[in-house]
């Protein structure tokens, strides 16, 4: 069997009665029963997840991913397609966005190229994965040959193992890509049956005439690609990108290893959904960081089962939204873990 | 004067042009315009409350404030008032969920006993400011007399100055006492007219019958208080407690050194309401964390202007939702500093 098809038959169903147990801890503790709302259920999903109860707290990771896109060369970006690499070099120079955010929480970040245009130098702090450098334009033919699609996946998966084996128990996914909201909204509605019109959004700032356009370049694709009734990982070959493959991979093997992934915009979110759908048990291990405003993210965290832990207005990618959610997660073991029982505190219990 | 009146003389209007220069400061990073959203608008704002910018990373505190309500004699909560002086002890034993989350944070937590039931014994790690052991049952009168309620405020004026001098720059303010969401929301309903039923909620989690009950001793409070015409600090005197006094004056204090304060849930952001009608400008210094579950809560946040950051079914207060938004300011103001302009990270800038 290959990588892929152990990984896929090594991701189990959840533990739900770790989530109980750990909902029983949190009813003991010096506060009205649930008062902590969602920080309680995050707690429990994340004992669900790990099997374990209380769930350890995290060691954490966030992972970006960057590739680039044939469809670039549609126009459907406000930024040309060299941006991927420029951004490339600017996480390992750590002044992007994610590296800051990454920074201040504490997560290592693994920052992977796995499909950038231009030269490939070795870049320190950037984990050459190229599978080629980006993809076919989909509105003439597949994105990439399935074979490409399975080694970016396997790509991710080695890198969600490597993690595991070195401690982290907590991983964040994010991306960069110039085009790689094209490719995400081809994916949706190919998921989805959603009209195009009805779930592409602005990218990276695109003005009305270049969204006209984007609409039109995804209907293309979805009818020279034809997906229904194709699996989803020849669906994913097909409309999708190196980075966005490589990060269901992530998803697949953090699964597999019952680590938790923190989600982050709308493509991370969308690589997830291609994971659920090759394995569905992985939709499972998935917590939702944000609700970003590009325009599918909501429809995608639907068709996931995962409801954001918060909504800022953010569509900047490359893992910020996972990053800003981790001190939640570490929140709610932490209550698990340091608070008072009712009992240890001499706290009068009315059970309510 | 008094320190009061000395106080809020001394609170200033925010400053527009700091904003601005930190949102111009924004805009050369390596990121679309305003892709970072309301994270973009939280660094902005204490810019603008600090006046500065950038905005100094801010060193943190969580002031926790701690009454008894002669109300509670009413049976308005599903806890007895005793809890209130157990939780004070389970707050210096560092137990209680906020102690949890100030440590994980890195927040100075301050704890104050504003005017609880029992016994005042020196507590380590409380400080004791009781102006009494409790307010009056303001079903038959007002809650607290006109010199208590400038003495609770003053407190927390003092405890805003405390931590400014020790170079506090972002403070949370938090509150405990059993009863106190029936004083809220009697507060809220002086404030805004709003008939009691409509945003009276369940507090620490009453059933049917004690909410109707609490419902009714509200619309008492009102017809016995007569807040109709007047002035907002003898509408707090009345129908307010010593720890939502004290909080008032932190918010006062705070906005009188130019530091953000961070809400947290109802009680809390009532307080700043009640500080933001004695000093107008005062309402300008406040981020809001969450919204929670309590019913009133959202009304006090639109009374105030202030969007909450997230909202994840909390209600526990304490200063719990505060201490949870601290990472989230930081974030926003790490990037101010941190991030890479597009002239540094040789990125292309298509100005969109």
């Amino acid at each position: 069997m290959s990588l892929l098809d152990d990984t896929c038959a090594a991701i189990a169903d959840v533990d739900s009665e770790a989530a109980a147990s750990t909902q029983r801890l949190l009813d003991g503790k010096t506060k009205p029963r649930r008062s902590l709302g969602r920080l309680e259920d995050l707690a429990c999903k994340v004992a669900a997840i790990t099997g374990r109860s209380p769930p350890p707290m995290p060691s954490k990771a966030i992972v970006v991913m960057a590739g680039d896109h044939g469809v670039a060369e549609e126009g459907v970006s406000a930024y040309p397609p060299e941006v991927t690499w420029q951004m490339l070099l600017n996480f390992a120079g750590g002044g992007a966005a994610i590296n800051v955010l990454a920074r201040q929480v504490g997560a290592r970040l693994v920052v992977a190229d796995m499909g950038v245009r231009g030269p490939e130098p070795a870049i320190a702090g950037v984990r050459s994965c190229r599978v080629r450098t980006g993809t076919d334009n989909f509105v003439r033919g597949p994105a990439m040959r399935r074979e490409e699609a399975v080694l970016a996946i396997e790509h991710g998966i080695a890198i969600a193992h490597e993690l595991a084996n070195a401690g982290t128990s907590l991983i964040g996914i994010g991306e960069m890509g110039i085009g790689n909201t094209t490719a995400a909204t081809a994916l949706l509605a190919a998921f989805s049956d959603e009209p195009a019109k009805n779930i592409t959004g602005r990218g990276t700032g695109i003005d009305d005439a270049t969204w006209t356009r984007k609409v039109a370049v995804i209907e293309q694709a979805l009818a020279v690609n034809r997906p229904a009734g194709k699996s989803p990982l020849d669906i994913l070959a097909a409309l999708g990108g190196f980075e966005i493959a490589g990060l269901a991979g992530v998803v697949l093997g953090a699964a597999a290893r019952r680590a938790p992934v923190v989600l982050d915009g709308f493509i991370a979110s969308t690589a997830a959904l291609c994971a659920a759908r090759i394995a569905p048990h992985a939709g499972k291990y998935l917590i939702a960081s944000h609700c970003s405003l590009e325009v599918g993210h909501r429809l995608v965290l639907q068709l996931l089962g995962c409801e954001p832990l918060f909504e800022l207005g953010m569509r900047l990618g490359e893992g910020t939204g996972a990053a800003l959610a981790m001190p939640m997660v570490e929140a709610a073991l932490r209550i698990v873990h340091e608070m008072a029982t009712f009992a240890e505190a001499q706290v009068t219990d009315t059970g309510r």
